[in-house]
């Protein structure tokens, strides 16, 4: 696959893990307006708290981004900060940018300082191999136990001229323990501001990165950033509507990526709650199913038990009446305004059984509604995070 | 073990349950101050509406208590509740007592309605085999799938009279799907005001069940109910600080053992976090740790994986400053003000790989505190429930 005009990348070995790509390099040649979201938990790591800083100090503009596996580079005090800075640096120097346009990322365990000379020492390499089709190789270098790696792209309309958006990112495989992040990096030739940008961006991963769960932990250093060129040469002012369609639909295709390859997933289900009070009433509900480890394991097993669905809605603090709550599984009605619906087990059992199971609960509260999803929990999830580390 | 003066117990087969006894009844013979608390939930199981009703109509008076197992009588709408008045109808004729003056109870299977006709069947048997020793039958036939029955006591001085207090509890076991019931009944001797008792209760209550985490999920059926037959013969004003003491111990001793015997469960951490603003913080941060799957498969491979721990206290929404954070395992500490400790692998180990296994979060942002048990994630909690219903 080819990067959209005005980006290329690479991905090559800096010697952090074993025998496999662990450094990847994106440069926007000519810069490009950009957009992030980070993770909320209070440990951020120290290239999150690098790179935040530094898009804001750029205005939302970035040159280039270096993403290192095998290394969270979180829980490291000065000392990390230290590391991630003397990256910073020699990327500067050697893509000849100022400081602030350089984005970092790492992912790989917590509670270990980054081996910056590693990286120092390899980013020439890095530089070196920078082309258009280098994406294959910067997916491969972000992973780490992912089964594989996941590209999604898209094509828009703005301002009558046809662009491109193309999506990279990593899941949470952990057979290495910590390694739950959550990373996407998103590029289009589209012209578009940081804070038009920053808008699209956060519109999208609400109903995407936010909307899933492999086991409801959220990582110190989740972000996922979007990247614009602006070579497309579209209008400032151009429609923004079918651009935004296809950031959607790059962003929740990276989603459904990460869910289907969380650690040992075997199926995703899609809880859609609708009729809440609130947006927020419709999340807490779907959450609630999304991280119940007993429906999660009732899903491993292809069990219709909607008897925990039911319970984990029921405590999930969103408001409603237990006589007007309906829930179905594909065609099949199991529960009707809180009382059991007629229904043959073995139907159930079929929709329970598929790759991917859609839920759909009714609270006959309201209009808002929210969709989320998540896999399922199964033995391979504990043998992968019950080893001692390595 | 024999039961405080004033109650009498039993337990026997009604047929739900295949070959295992499965219905249990408790007989205040003149009656006792009642104090209860019930599962938050919002699909609450009939006999927790029938009962809850009914401790208000009866002023917190209760005569009898019955309870089954093998059918929660949860999500059953107005059948359910038929069928739990037509077991409350029967049981106040046998006992002779007003009908809120009966306590119900059922743990099993969501969405089948409790076959009542099994439980009336069985009622005068249950009554006839009522003794003193008794408890022992009981603490039988309201076990699910637990590994065994669950009983606690403790003695206490009352206005200058030496009293006792019995408890007794069913926890989490679910080989069949849906028996995610905690039940418990505390009785007294001791002579208490139900509103002086619900007081006492709750406070336990908070300290014990409320603290305890094997999957995260409230069931629909959940309850504590505490009962004072008054035979002591203390003056009503009598000084409740030992009373409190020693309900408390019973309290913790049934919630540690309902921990221990959570499904697949092999050791137990005691999450302990310090320097907190608030309570609401202090809880906020042990709930995370202790329903957090990365760290308790963790907890399962007895691995000091403190990155995970500190992962789900930095997305707890507790609010602290990293830089103040502090981690020990036992007598090992592990991060100090926010850096990483030294420490010897081995020695962090030995400390995970204990039955309990004490974990110390000091936030450092305050004086607040609160302490959660949880058990850990393992290969046998997947295939518990995972298993089709059968």
């Amino acid at each position: 696959m080819k990067l959209p005009r005005g980006f290329v990348a690479s991905g090559v070995r800096a010697g952090i893990r074993k025998k496999r790509p662990d450094l990847g390099l994106i440069l926007a040649e000519e810069g490009a307006s950009a957009a992030a979201v980070f993770t909320r938990n209070k440990f951020q790591a120290a290239p999150v708290l690098l790179s935040k800083s530094a898009l804001k100090k750029s205005g939302g503009r970035v040159k280039a981004v270096v993403v290192n596996a095998g290394c969270a580079n979180a829980v490291t005090g000065n000392e990390g900060l230290a590391a991630a800075k003397r990256v910073r640096t020699r990327t500067a120097e050697l893509v000849r940018c100022d400081e602030n346009e350089v984005f970092l990322a790492s992912t790989g365990v917590i509670g270990v300082v980054l081996p910056d000379n590693k990286v120092r020492t390899s980013l020439p390499d890095a530089v070196n191999r920078l082309s258009s089709g280098g994406i294959d190789a910067f997916s491969h270098a972000i992973l780490t136990t992912d089964v594989g790696p996941k590209v999604a792209q898209a094509t828009f309309t703005l301002g009558g001229k046809r662009g491109r958006l193309v999506g990279v990112a990593k899941g949470a495989g952990m057979i290495h323990p910590n390694m739950a992040t959550m990373l996407a990096f998103v590029m289009t030739d589209a012209n578009v501001a940081p804070v038009t940008l920053q808008r699209a961006l956060r519109s999208s991963v609400d109903q995407s990165f936010n909307a899933i769960s492999v086991d409801g932990d959220t990582s110190t250093n989740d972000c996922v950033l979007l990247l614009a060129s602006g070579k497309l040469g579209n209008e400032s002012r151009a429609d923004l509507a079918d651009f935004q369609r296809a950031l959607d639909a790059v962003c929740r295709e990276l989603a459904w990526m990460i869910v289907r390859d969380g650690e040992g997933a075997t199926r995703v289900m899609e809880i859609e709650v609708h009729g809440a009070k609130s947006e927020r009433d419709a999340r807490l509900a779907a959450h609630a199913v999304a991280t119940s480890p007993l429906v999660k394991t009732a899903l491993h097993g292809g069990d219709p038990n909607w008897g925990r669905i039911l319970a984990a809605v029921g405590r999930s603090g969103a408001r409603f009446s237990i006589k007007r709550v309906s829930l179905s599984a594909g065609p099949i009605t199991l529960v009707r305004d809180g009382q059991p619906a007629p229904y043959r087990e073995k139907d159930a059992a079929r929709v329970f059984s598929r790759e991917r199971v859609p839920l759909r609960v009714d609270l006959g509260a309201g209009n808002a509604r929210a969709v989320v999803l998540a896999s399922d929990l199964g033995h391979d999830y504990v043998s992968l995070n019950a080893d001692y580390r390595s």
